[in-house]
Formats: structure tokens, C-alpha cells, sequence
């Protein structure tokens, strides 16, 4: 049983995996998949050496099953049984919180504050399990995690059938809000500047513009009859994202600003005001978002098998990081760590 | 009888109204007081000229008596009736704005696309009137149009009783939005770089930060719990504010972006993200806005008097735009357009 260590300083070690008794209210799981997410690689570059403990194992996109049953954990948990793990542990909110769990100011996250899963055997906090219906395929269920975080943004952005969506920046998470939008009954157009992320939501059958190349703004207005956009979503990060959002909506349209902005960019405020869009920030998901997320994977309502690049060993995960500093890195590389 | 004429350049020329019969659907009216906006305090600096057709009068705060009926106007409407006009022109709205007249990408406000009301006859649209209930002052039924932009912008903000609000900018707008929202039931934070305007903001019973002198967010949050502002609203049109509304909110917080930003402004996207914000726009006011701030008004329920700076007779009117472009313009001047 292995598990990769991050050190810190942009550095990895492939190690033993140290099994976890879990303790009261804690549940055991074998690891099966677990995804690469784009924050494991900010991590990986040394951008959240300031908030990350070292040496831990880092990793939240997982799958797996129950090995090992705490104290005090429901009775529907059985060994055995396919599990993801909704990595926010919140026990520290307070009453300025709200009842925001999900964005509680003093939230921990499970791979980033605290132990993750790219190792055989992971420890948690049962509160944290999803279970999975019985037939679901736990490679496709290292999709979750990220599903979730579509399915909170669409939910946001309170996306509904028939209306017209589009989403700036076709990473994973861009093409994941992208297919959920349109299994939820929108009409998807996707922008980006990558020609391969590109061609690969082309091959998804989504619309797409270039970034770069098309008077975007003037495709959009021909698409929705000169309306714009119901929702926008804000998913590239970039200073071109943040001054494009704004122009494409409809009136009264909506912005979700799911992409993490480092620093303060330049906005179109003027927008908001003359055709009173409203912007709508989204992190993370809530618990119906990884049911929804599940339900999606379970029925195989979405094409997510073309969405990976590759299945590595565990052993292969340091190589992995390095390479993906300086060259491209694919949709999804899902880590199989029982390899 | 006299009209004041915006000629271009920063020109403006008092000369004779000539009254114009109302056509089908329209009404003349004898107008009582107009006050002088930060719009056509812009449009005298000649920043609007590529906009503003010359000669015309403009202004829209206005206030006034039914003098002449149109065919075709609602039986609803007699001679002397007390009015106020709500300025906006959307017959050429299209299916593209999906109804929302008051924001409809072809609408033209009356006083800055078509004439104003800086006059002492001003013949209108009967679609735009609305009565006044008998007893009302026209003196402060000048402030119909400005308070129903606050009753539009808290409205948008969806404030509630009890929560707690923060206006970036108190001026005339920012002011009002306060009293609004006091009057909803709120708690109040009045953030300001003026001293003027903090004492007038003092004076009237606000809790009042300097924007410059105070730690902003450490008094909002220790006013809040912890929590942050259900609601702020920018209204300074500053960079400073730009950058400083996001940092204010509690998680899930509402920012309605009131002021107009002629340029993009850099914007912490970051805070949207994290702690899940909703930045509205907002523009103007719909019908029911007006006859809320109607209420208001009728109601003496806000202490508009103390908001009048003076009360001008329309000769001075050119001399008052020349000498704002230099110095202190007080919180509200009203132009008495029969004097």
C-alpha cells in the first residue's frame, strides 16, 4: 500500500501508506481512483506552500469503498459499499457563518488543510461520505468531486431549460459546467483559446467559439435573436474572461464567477448597471450537489470516459506533477491507487 | 413663461417656453420644481454632448399640475391634478429585452434624449404620469424620481428588516438609498470621503464611517458580528469603492453597484468566489418604485427638507451649472420653473 507525499518546495515522494484506525465517527476507505484537480497542480507548483502542512498526502477527486467502520458511524454504511468523499469539514463554523457550511471562514478542506487521497488507505470523517449506488463504475465516480462543483455553479447560476448558456474557459471544469448545462436543457456555446480543448468539445457536440479568432460578443447576440446570454459562466481565470463576461449577458442576466481570480482584474461595472446583470459568485458544492453529481455519473447521463487522459499508478503521480509544470497536461489524468 | 436651453459646449441659454398642445395620449403639464441631477450636472460638462440633441431643455426630477389633455388620454386624469413624471420612453422596446421596459436597450429617457423639464410647460407622454395623492407638497414631490432609484436599488438589494446595510457615497443618491433602507427596517453604515456630507449623513441620525480615516471593514464587521453587510451598496463610482465593496459583505451578501463606471475598474473576483457574493445592477425604476417612493413622499415618513440645499428660480439655472463645475454643488438644489 503506497501513498504520495507532498514535501513542500514543488516536491513529491512516493512512500508507504500508513493505514488509519479510524476513530469514533471516522470511516477507513480504499482508495480506488482519485482525479488530478487543477488546484493539486497549483499545490504541486509551490503556489499554496503558505497553506498546505508538510509532508501530507494531498488528493480530493476520489472513489473507493468502505474498509474499515469507526464507532458511532450510521448503520447504513457497510463495508464494502462504493463511497466518495465530500472533502469540506466545517466543524469549525460559527454563527457568522450562516449556515454556510460549504464556505464556512474557517472550513477545512480534505487535501489541502488536511490528509487527502492519492494514497491506498484514507481516514475520514464519515460525515463526509456519499454513498454510491452498487452498479456505479467507481473510475467514473473519481468524476464526482468535480461534477459537484458543476452542478453547484449551474445551480447558482439558477440555469434552466431552454435558455442559452455560455462558458469561458474549457478546462475540466468549464466543459463539466458545459455538459451539465446542456443535460440540464440549455443551449451551450463554450469559448476558449486552447485548439485541442477546443476540438474536444467539439467532439462533444458543443458549440464552440474561439476566443481569440471570433467576434464572440457578435455570435453570441446572432445565436440569441440579438438577446445575449442568460448565464454566463466565468471559468478561464484570465483578464479577457473578466472584460468578456459582462458584455455577452441578456438583460437581467446572470454571471457565475467560478474561476479563482488571485489578484483584482478589471471589470465591466458600467455593464451591470445599464442592463442590471447580476454576478454570482460559486465555490465548492453543497450535499445536493454531489447528489445530483452522483445521479449524473450513476445513470451515465454524461460523456465523462471521453474526458479522461489517462489512468497512471499512484507510483507514476510525482513524474506526473513534474511534467505538468511545463507541458500540457490533457483533460482529466486520473490516479488509479490501488496500482 | 420661461424654458432654460442646453445649447452644447457646456452652454446653456434661458429663453421663452413655447407650450405645446398635447397631442393623442399626451398631457401638458405646468411643471412646479425640477431638481438638478448629477446626470445633467454631466451633461453640463459637456460629457454627454455626443448624446444630448441641442437645443433642448433638460431635467427630469420633476414635479407639477395636469394644464391641458390630449385625445385619448385615461378619464383617470383631470385639469390640475398634482403629477410626477417617470421619464423613461421605451415605445421602441423589442422582444430581444424580454419586457424589462425600464432597462429596453432603444428606451429614451425624456430630459436627456428627448426634452426635459426645466421649463415652465412641458408637454409628456401620458404613459410616464403619475398622480400624486392631493395633499402632497410639489416642493418635495421633486424628489420622486432620485428616491425612486434608492426604492429601485434597495428593492434589487433585496434588503430586509434588520439587516444590515453599507452605502459606499452619500451623495444625493447614497443618501437616499440610507433613508430607504432605514425606513425598510435596516441597520445603516454610511461610508463617505466628504465631511460635509458625513455631517449631513450624522445629522439625520445615520452611523457614519470616514472612507478614508476609518478602518472600514474592521467597523463594519465588528458592527455585524463577525458577519460582514447583508447588503452593500456602491454608489461612489470610485475605484476605492470598487475595490472595497466586496470585502464588506457577509458570505452570501448582496453588492448592488448603483453608480455608473464609465471605465472598467479593477474588482476582487477573488471575494465573489470565496465567500459566494451577488453583485447586482441596478438602473433606474419600475412603476412600482414610484409608487413607493410616491408613498414615501405623501407619507412625510423621510426628512426630504433637510436634503434641499436651495431653491432657485429657473433664471439662475445657467448660472448654477457654471458655478457647479467649479466648486461645492450641496446635497440638492430645486429649480422653481414658475418663478
Amino acid at each position: 500500500m503506497r501513498a504520495v507525499y507532498y514535501e513542500g518546495s514543488r516536491r513529491f515522494r512516493l512512500g508507504a501508506c500508513q493505514p488509519e484506525p479510524p476513530a469514533a465517527g471516522e470511516v477507513r476507505l480504499e482508495v480506488a481512483f482519485c482525479g488530478v484537480c487543477g488546484t493539486d497542480l497549483h499545490i504541486a507548483l509551490g503556489h499554496m506552500d503558505g497553506r498546505v502542512p508538510t509532508p501530507m498526502v494531498i488528493g480530493h477527486e476520489m472513489s473507493g469503498r468502505v474498509a474499515e467502520l469507526g464507532s458511532d458511524v450510521s448503520p447504513e454504511l457497510a463495508v464494502g459499499d462504493p463511497v466518495v468523499v465530500r472533502p469540506l469539514d466545517s466543524r469549525d463554523e460559527t454563527a457568522a457563518d450562516r449556515g454556510l457550511s460549504h464556505i464556512a471562514r474557517k472550513m477545512r478542506f480534505l487535501g489541502i488543510d488536511s490528509p487527502g487521497a492519492f494514497q491506498a488507505s484514507w481516514t475520514v470523517p464519515a460525515f463526509t461520505i456519499h454513498k454510491l449506488p452498487a452498479e456505479t463504475k467507481l473510475l467514473l465516480a473519481a468524476f464526482v468531486e468535480p461534477l459537484a462543483v458543476a452542478c453547484h455553479d449551474v445551480r447558482r447560476g439558477r440555469l434552466q431549460p431552454g435558455e442559452t448558456a455560455v462558458v469561458i474557459g474549457c478546462g475540466p471544469i468549464g466543459l463539466l459546467i458545459a455538459l451539465v448545462g446542456r443535460e440540464a436543457g440549455a443551449a451551450v456555446i463554450v469559448v476558449e483559446v486552447d485548439e485541442e480543448r477546443r476540438a474536444m468539445a467539439s467532439r462533444l457536440g458543443l458549440t464552440v467559439l474561439n476566443a481569440e479568432g471570433d467576434d464572440v460578443r457578435a455570435e453570441v447576440m446572432e445565436r440569441t435573436g440579438g438577446a445575449g446570454a442568460d448565464v454566463v459562466f466565468e471559468v478561464s481565470g484570465s483578464k479577457s474572461g473578466a472584460l468578456l463576461m459582462t458584455g455577452l449577458s441578456a438583460l437581467r442576466g446572470r454571471i457565475v464567477v467560478v474561476a479563482i481570480f488571485a489578484e483584482p482584474v478589471p471589470a465591466r461595472l458600467f455593464d451591470l448597471f445599464w442592463s442590471e446583470l447580476e454576478v454570482i459568485g460559486a465555490r465548492v458544492y453543497e450535499p445536493e450537489d454531489y447528489e445530483r453529481a452522483i445521479e449524473l455519473v450513476a445513470g451515465g447521463l454524461l460523456p465523462l470516459q471521453e474526458l479522461v487522459t489517462s489512468i497512471e499508478p499512484l507510483d507514476r503521480l510525482p513524474g506526473f506533477f513534474e511534467a505538468s509544470s511545463t507541458g500540457s497536461r490533457g483533460m482529466k489524468t486520473l490516479i488509479d491507487c490501488q496500482a
